[in-house]
């Protein structure tokens, strides 16, 4: 029976466990008192080290467990440091100057507390209609400031966007209120509120709620939806040792930590017996949500989710017949709190399978033999909240070496107030009366750091185009002749590349040294996105200037150790100037990339206009991207799925005899009276 | 208990059942004798017709059942014609001139059997190596000749794509051979045979094959595919009345014909007992497949599969357990034999529910009180054969209002034969020894009618683009501005617009004369189309001329009954002078189309760059698009879908009390003896 087992030893990858975040934190609290943990997090064995110990796990040296700390000091002193648990010893400490860590769920709390009791909040709470008495109805969801110039980057700031909750169970975004304190996270207190100059009253609106008793007012549940049950009597197709699983052939480990939420790492395919490397990790790295309302302060408004908060810190604790239906493995995740201690998030990841569909199909219209194969495919996900917004992250395997990044989008739109005679100037959308959702885009940069059949890997822009010549001339006479131009990328500076709908553009990360038997072309995967909005805040933004990845569908550089995160380590009230991250990595863009380690950096998501569908909560929007083998497996991958039927002509010629015939028995037709006659 | 029931007399929608066919067969047999039924199919009725017996049925009269009628008379003449069906007489019969109706699968599986015993082919196949006693090993795909300048289109042409398949089980399509003979469908003969300048001898290749015994031979099938069971105890959540079907606030009516296949006609939603109409007709329309090998005569490979051939003709009789799982209804097809008796095609459409992962969820992180709600969805499904070509059609239809048609490639690349030492230049793939595959483009036409709160709707180019003003100006100081700038089309020439994936470009269908309360936009359907490839072959080219439909990815016409599919009504062997279809009934592009009844006509699809990994069957890729409410509800139109989960901040304060508990009870941990630590 497949089961879940694991070594004594952690796998290098692993996310650092209970034990070893209380061992570093008791480390560093040896040695620097009482502190605030931001980041107790495992720092990831250097490539090169790691690669080694991959290839020869018995003898090669086992990578060290090295904590990755952040903390805040007294005074609000931000530490860079490095534990090492096997010595206990701290092998790095270096002060900050100028940079904010990510802001931790415990500090996000805070800010309501504070605001509730703030007099310069009450007064505004009153001055919107609020009595003093009512502010335990006066909500706040505490967001990253972005970068105010008026602040800097030196005071920890949260900037806090305001609702009114008339009851504690209603929708919180439906009564917004029109200020902005700004709340000072060393001090813990608000110095300063933003009032715009045109004041938009309290909504008088009745209230729009999807919880039970709100639907129930609407007029109740609909009763018409009969169950569909989904379950595999024998067990689920993959194994698991410790966060390494095998499913289908693939075989990698997965990991977890604060920022990134899921890190796929050591992706391989079995290909006939040979193990083959495709990707040495893959995650989301990072993201950015700009709204597009020009009015001050709402600029401000364009959070860097995992940067400023972390995937890993806000995911959700799932639940087994909800998030997801089957038969269901999760893993657990583990953070510090401020104060040092250990907590855990039960849940944090599922791992399941799903029918897929038709995997291949092939009829002969001479006489009708034919095969049918159903696919599967297996699904890794993890579920967070920024604030209203929630995230589903699936990271899907297919049969046939395809991985699907696929991202959904529910939750509750970012709502501002809105006068009754106001107009939205287009900068947004009244989605309910005095409930105006600001434009908006989700753009989420993908880190692949490709190893496809090794790590020296050059990428290609393939564009399908015409043929130059004429139509009429002898060498295109008929007009009809196309291709995939396939431009080399060399350097990083040619690599900041942009999406191109027309030409269907796609990036190919080849292995150059191995090419196609048959095809000649080089062994590759390819990246089909086509979710692909250009970064609407303009060049020269402070959007622009803070989201450097964001500036271009894909940047291509030289793989660093260092180099994990686009926006930057610490992303809290960078200014831009200069760009961190990927601007700062890239440089001149003399790098050379072609045939070495490199990385890709895929920036992809939706604009958002809003409308009144999204609201009071949002109907899942999914948005996907492809990385496809090419030229990569001799043929078809999967000819190996056993068929559910197949007929071969001389099967059929001989009336059947002999044929394939597994078609799921569980299946049944709709309506039962039909199968006489069916 | 729901069931599939209906009344006595078919809807006017309906399509011709057995009866009705046999009855129109006989009443052309009587008046003109002998022909071959190339069509006899629904003649739809008018709209304005249509829409009156829709408002009032029990009292406006009922549309007449009419026939459609296509024949082949001897000597190969043409004739459209209409048969009243109530009255038994024939209200239209027309000669066309120099215009070739459909091909169907009785004159396509003729070609073969001619080939072999053609002398001329026989020859062929012998310098290629194929022994005169091995004919019967040779096989050949018929394929519409599309148009061929020396043969015109007064004589009834197809081409043959030669295949060697030394065994009778092997795939067609490894053996390709180089020359390609012309029949002529009249005289039942091989009429010329274009033989390549440069000979490519049979390929030597051991074969590659999917066929059980091919994988045996290979290794085996593999053996770690555990079952995943889909079972609905209760039922289905659909009920049908004929063929109109009822889920989830949806209503319309499953048609189908020999062309277009599956047709959805009046499409309605439930809106809080409100029933408004969103789309008066939707089906595939047209698609059309250029190859892009220069080379002759390959130009001549750009099958138009609905307009030459059908997607009704080819549709695949669907089976319980394999195509789809669960619980299915089936609908079977009826259509006319050439010598004018009817077959049944047993079920031609599948409809089925399908679990759709997440609906919506929202967790408040203050207090993790939340909700998770799972969706539904609705699929109706055929799968189609194209020669070598699969096509999947489904029509998804979601709770949340959205439409999403989804097109499933699979089966087997067109190929062609290679030479040992030769280059592909770029005009296709060797995708194994021996066999080339040509580039190639997939591009399907869909005729989408909108009824949007009624039949008058205009149709707009919404594009997100930052504000024009610049960064630091007083309008966008921080440069982070941008919105949807929506363009109205106004005109059918102005209509003629590109995919432009850098602005997100959508087309938002409105009734402008329905402003959403809260909003004030429009109430509208927004199409969200993200794989838009431009038509490779030039302007000018054969494909560019004969395919109007395909230069732009939106066209919008007036309404007209006679308007159905964008290459005109009979397509093969047009020549695209004049370009019949979409660029006939534009004309000069005056025709206004502003708040009227229009037709959009969207062109999407892939580029089909071939990899080894396509053969010798194609892994399923899958393309897609959304038809969206947007300011069309007043609200999330799905808030009354029960939860799987809910909790309320004041349920969470109280210990959970109240809250709503849902869960899918059949979901199970994946390893059962984790569940007690779990
Ligand atoms: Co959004
Ligand atoms: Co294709």
């Amino acid at each position: 029976m497949p089961s879940a087992t694991s070594d004594t030893l952690p796998h290098p990858l692993d996310p650092l466990s209970t034990g070893e975040i209380e061992s570093a934190i008791g480390i560093v609290k040896k040695a620097h008192g009482d502190v605030f943990f931001n980041v107790v997090s495992l720092h990831e064995p250097r490539k090169a080290e790691m690669t080694k110990w991959l290839e020869d796990t018995a003898s090669a040296p086992r990578p060290q467990r090295i904590a990755d700390i952040v903390v805040i000091a007294p005074g609000g002193k931000v530490y860079d440091g490095l534990v090492d648990l096997a010595d206990g010893k701290i092998t790095k400490w270096e002060l900050l100057d100028g940079l904010q860590p990510i802001i931790t769920m415990e500090e996000l709390v805070a800010v309501e507390h504070i605001c509730r009791k703030d007099p310069k909040v009450i007064e505004q709470c009153e001055i919107n209609g609020i009595p003093k008495e009512d502010m335990h109805k006066v909500y706040c969801d505490p967001w990253t400031i972005g970068f105010d110039e008026r602040h800097g980057s030196k005071i920890r700031l949260q900037q806090a966007l305001m609702y009114y909750r008339p009851n504690v169970d209603d929708c919180q975004y439906q009564y917004p209120l029109d200020f902005c304190p700004i709340y000072d996270a060393e001090k813990e207190t608000i110095v300063a509120i933003d009032i715009p100059k045109v004041r938009r009253p309290l909504s008088k609106a009745a209230p729009i709620n999807y919880h039970p008793a709100g639907v129930e007012s609407a007029g109740g549940y609909r009763n018409n939806i009969k169950p569909i049950n989904i379950t595999q009597p024998e067990g689920v197709s993959f194994t698991m040792s410790g966060r390494e699983i095998e499913w289908q052939n693939w075989k990698f480990h997965i990991g977890f930590n604060y920022r990134e939420g899921i890190v796929l790492n050591n992706i391989t395919f079995n290909d006939k017996g040979t193990v083959r490397p495709i990707f040495y990790r893959l995650s989301l790295a990072e993201m950015v949500v700009p709204y597009g309302n020009p009015e001050h302060p709402h600029q401000r408004k364009h959070a860097f989710d995992l940067g400023e908060y972390g995937a890993g810190y806000m995911t959700n604790s799932l639940a087994l017949g909800c998030d997801c239906k089957g038969s269901i493995h999760y893993l657990d995740a583990e953070f510090p709190t401020r104060a040092g201690s250990v907590r855990t998030i039960k849940n944090a990841i599922c791992i399941h399978e799903e029918d897929s569909g038709i995997l291949f199909k092939h009829t002969d219209f001479r006489d009708e033999s034919m095969i049918v194969t159903r696919a599967r495919k297996l699904v890794i996900q993890q579920i967070f909240t920024a604030a209203n917004y929630e995230y589903s992250i699936q990271w899907i395997f297919h049969q046939d070496g395809t991985i699907q990044p696929e991202i959904k989008l529910t939750g509750i739109l970012n709502t501002y107030a809105m006068g009754p005679d106001e107009d939205t100037q287009g900068w947004g959308t009244q989605v309910y009366p005095g409930v105006n959702a600001h434009n908006h885009q989700h753009l989420f940069c993908l880190r692949i750091d490709p190893n496809v059949d090794g790590p020296n890997n050059t990428v290609f822009m393939a564009d399908t185009v015409p043929s130059d010549a004429p139509v009429g001339s002898p060498e295109n006479y008929y007009g009809n002749a196309f291709y995939a131009k396939r431009t080399k990328l060399t350097t990083t500076g040619e690599a900041k590349t942009d999406y191109n709908g027309d030409t269907s553009r796609t990036w190919d990360i080849c292995n150059t040294s191995r090419l196609h038997p048959y095809s000649k072309k080089p062994s590759s995967y390819k990246l089909v996105s086509r979710e692909v909005p250009r970064l609407l805040p303009k060049e020269g933004s402070l959007v622009w200037k803070r989201a450097g990845f964001a500036r271009h569908a894909v940047h291509v550089t030289k793989y660093d150790d260092d180099q994990l995160w686009p926006a930057g380590r610490h992303v809290p009230q960078t200014s831009g100037e200069p760009s961190l991250g990927l601007p700062e990595w890239i440089g001149n863009g003399q790098q050379s990339i072609d045939d070495t380690d490199v990385v890709l950096w895929h920036t992809f998501g939706v604009t958002h206009i809003p409308a009144p569908e999204d609201f009071p909560v949002m109907p899942v929007e999914p948005i996907t991207l492809l990385l496809r083998p090419r030229n990569f497996f001799a043929s078809n991958p999967v000819l190996d799925v056993p068929p559910s039927f197949c007929s071969t002509p001389s099967q059929v010629a001989a009336n059947g005899k002999g044929v394939t015939e597994a078609a799921d028995r569980m299946s049944r037709l709709a309506f039962g009276e039909e199968k006489a006659n069916g």
